[in-house]
């Protein structure tokens, strides 16, 4: 199998590079680019010294169709809408890791992500990539929608909830918090380190673009749910998700009656871990690998449960989930080239 | 003024002297200590030589009548419980920063703190030293229990709303983070810096000891409240707190009236900064000082208002605001000593 | 007293905000700018809320003069050889804390700073503004150049070991190592939190900047030391230098008489603090103040002595110093303002 | 193969974990212990839930021999010196993290560690496991003493150097700055999150462990090596060593002759990476990783080298190497199980 990468010089791409480098099937990558043309990955990455030593191409249609059967897009917004339809109909495989192509509703998009959304037959075919909710439209798609990495940890957290509607639907709050590394390459004042270090803040209130991406799924698991409260924070770390989830519930409900709920519905999931009765998990648990570990309590006294989920945005949160979606397309095991223990500490 | 410190070797204590000796009032300051007695301060702080130069003295009340006018108690819980109504009824004004008296009802005490509570007629005689919210009573009090640092962020940040009555009484959710440094200065497990760094953890999930101490006071506001959520984690920082506080309006209401209503509030209170619209703080813009900053926002589309608050947890969540109570009881200005500009970066 | 800033919104001019803010003798501060006129300070540095609320103003001499008496400058290369001359000629006394006056020999300026040299006059006004080492010259000072935060760790710990001849002139290394905020405010790749956290760097080798400046000084105490080896570390930390500097004994020495001599020399220095047998000095031990700590040993395996010396790049590297000068010129006692007890934790 | 692992519960012990479950050619881990016995692997890290399951096992050479073919000791001081020679006669091999059998004259350990060395026989059978330098010794041992931390990123980078006889010898000084995950996994006041973050510490001056086990290998190099200089220094981060070293050249080289020295000494080392003129490696670079990076320079003003050596502590200094040793022993490709790209960031 051959790959491609657009945007290998960000985060999400040099995540891609680690994973793949793990992946039996994987024979090639190739590296393709909007703006650094000519430059080799090693001036981007030393740490890929001696591993990959590509040099970036253009992104050129033509070429990608006879270089590789499968693209994936790491990049900033826009380049998927522009680029995911062509290529998708030159027949190879798309896996978009941007957002250009998760909102199905381009009104939604467009309020959002404030600028233009992709045609909406491309966001028509695009399936959305959550593998444990979405296994069998991912076996058979052209282009996939690789979720947010707030909603990745959020959905898979109030999944079993929502679907058996054991919540006030106007309850829902999550409280998110996330490393660095969530919010890209790019040097910035809110990223810098002497501000980052030895802080904590919140952003985006109200406001984050993860909002309508969470609440597009909760309705489609339960047609009650309209909207929800989630509130951002940046953390001084560099990688992983904590998404505090809570909710009424709406009906009495024993924690060990929760705990079963949260375990026969991951039964079948080699990627999402449910801490036992009395433990939660913290973010290093699942640092470097794809793991998405959740833990749960049910507060008599409130009548509320309070769900933890965590994942490593870098991996579960993009670039691991996009090779599970890479994995479910091309028929492999699942789990293939993603069995990375969590690396700890 | 001659003050006195019991559990200097903590961080409250050493929060007490880096603050108090910026205090134009006090004379001298006596460390006194349960278990270390004749060790000299700079063996435990090398930071402070040059500058203490004290010996820890054994709790003795005679002595302790004698050589101080103020104690402070920086201590484990169960030390202010054996000492503080001896040392006041010596004739010392106490300020104990300890848990031991701040919980009116002794069986809720030993409920949360699973141990026995301080003598009933201590606790009563204890005043509860939120300065913002109980000024005249600390004026007049010869002991004062002060806030617990996840307590004062949070009341700081809920009290306009319910003194109000402008929230759904049993909405309140509280997701607060705080810093290690409110783990105290004991090595442990959960604070070990290669299991802490880059690591975002939860803890104490719905069994917090500060939970009835936010629903006492709440309820004390407006006997409606009767229970909150709260859930507390840990941050890979040092210092401070972000209490980020969920809940429903009751009644439709514009962000300018919300943040009209917590600037007329505070208006008078120094140590209390609200935003402007649009902004909220990180916990760096108080590190270091007695600031509380507060900020705001309602969501038409949920109802929902969500207000931040943060503090620094050694300062206005401890010493500092230790020092705030012993400048109302001995008549200072309530800033005096406590005017440091926050430390950034 | 009245002082004017140029360069407020930098880290340095932050730090001078926060410490004249405790000056007993400085009534007002004026904010100065090249290039952010009208600016209010509250919007660059959300933390002096309530306690700053000055405007920028441009930069002119005329007001400047009719102003304020004193003014800081903290601004990047270039500015001060442009403004320190006319400045002082209005007739206030300039404290300069960029590089521009440090080096006496424009042909080495130029060949390390790689950029055209400040007029040779105003470079012979300058005066090195160390005062440990360089007090009564201070003392007389119209232009005052503050040292580099590198060389003031380095010079304070070298000068005992260099003016006493007791090293081997070709035999110093100094191993330094640095947190971020000595690279400014400006978002940059290598500062940027993702890549900086859990990550240790090396810079600039053999090309730092304060190399000229620290062989500038110890060449002025021992003409036969010419060059020595300085190699810059980043650290994951904000604030905080360690200076390691290794040396050659040229004669027997016991650590004893080693810390005796320190001890000696640094006798009635308010800010330097020599450790006892066994202990070194880590940087938190100086965090937010004007200390510098020194711990020092002798390998009699090897006949090496190193020394360690810590101090807050902001405060004694940079602002804190520039204000023990403020007090030096102006005749008030040195520590006046300075006497912070470090932040510890 | 099956392999076992005394010590799974510290730091390498769980990097053991982590890396083994890369390994194509083992079947099975067991585990055992000298005080956990009955304890399931998961209560210490969350982080192997659904990946080990296993129980801990007590110390008993002959299950031992039954179960495993290959022991790795990642134990405190004594434990290896107590049970390898035992192992190793019932026919297993032993891999030894620990530093019981590193150096190879008794009076010198108990002079350092300051216990009592393991006895002479099984420190002489026991091989020096530095692979890129002692492969042929390795292929053949049935005990491997694997390498410290420091002497690992420190050998690496002087090896050519020593070797070449190009610097003085009497001229190296190593200045060694270190992760915490070094330290360990027992809490410490040393290693305390709120006393190490933001914090830059010096430890162990002339007196680390390591010092004579860097000199016996430059000694047995060249045997004009007698001492040198190394001073360690704990990092705010986890994990990551930077070695520092200093040397002064005993002949006129060039930065390029330098570099092609290296490049040709390491030309055939999958491990070792040097980097290209005027580039020098950070610790992230080789973050999760097996690679030793090195960086170089020759200043021609003061006529020292520069060597920059960084490595990931817990896998090139500790777990990596010692299954790169496994490798060796059982004539697997070197690099089996190891090929881990770097995690960045």
């Amino acid at each position: 199998m051959r790959v491609g990468i657009i945007g290998a010089t960000g985060y999400g791409g040099a995540e891609l590079l680690r994973l793949l480098n793990q992946h039996p099937h994987v024979q090639e990558v190739v590296l393709y680019t909007s703006s650094k043309e000519g430059m080799n990955i090693q001036e981007s990455y030393p740490h890929v010294s001696n591993i990959y030593n590509q040099t970036l191409k253009s992104i050129d249609v033509t070429s990608i169709k006879d270089e590789v059967d499968t693209v994936f897009l790491a990049t900033p917004p826009g380049v998927s809408a522009e680029w995911s339809g062509q290529i998708a109909e030159a027949g190879c495989r798309v896996i978009d890791l941007s957002g250009d192509l998760r909102l199905q509703n381009p009104e939604v998009y467009e309020k959002w992500y404030k600028r233009e959304a992709a045609p909406l037959a491309l966001i028509n075919d695009a399936v959305y990539g959550l593998p444990e909710w979405n296994r069998e439209s991912i076996q058979k798609a052209q282009i996939i929608s690789n979720p947010g990495c707030y909603p990745t940890a959020t959905l898979l957290g109030l999944a079993p909830l929502v679907k058996n509607k054991l919540i006030d639907v106007d309850s829902i709050i999550i409280d998110a918090k996330s490393g660095t590394s969530g919010a890209g390459r790019s040097p910035s004042a809110i990223t810098h380190f002497s501000e980052m270090n030895e802080n904590f803040k919140i952003y985006q209130i109200n406001q984050h673009k993860h909002i309508p991406e969470i609440e597009q799924n909760l309705h489609q698991w339960d047609e009650q749910v309209q909207s929800i409260t989630f509130q951002p924070h940046l953390v001084p770390m560099v990688r992983g998700i904590m998404a505090t989830i809570y909710a009424k519930a709406n009906q009495q409900i024993s924690e060990t009656e929760l705990r079963d709920l949260y375990k026969e519905a991951y039964r079948n999931e080699y990627f999402v871990r449910i801490r036992p009765e009395g433990a939660y998990p913290a973010t290093k648990e699942v640092y470097g690998s794809n793991y998405c570990d959740i833990g749960l309590t049910y507060d008599e006294r409130t009548g509320r449960i309070t769900v933890v989920s965590v994942i490593d945005n870098v991996v579960k949160g993009a670039s691991g989930q996009a090779i599970q979606n890479f994995n479910l397309i091309h028929g492999f095991e699942e789990d293939t080239g993603l069995t990375l223990v969590p690396m700890y500490p």
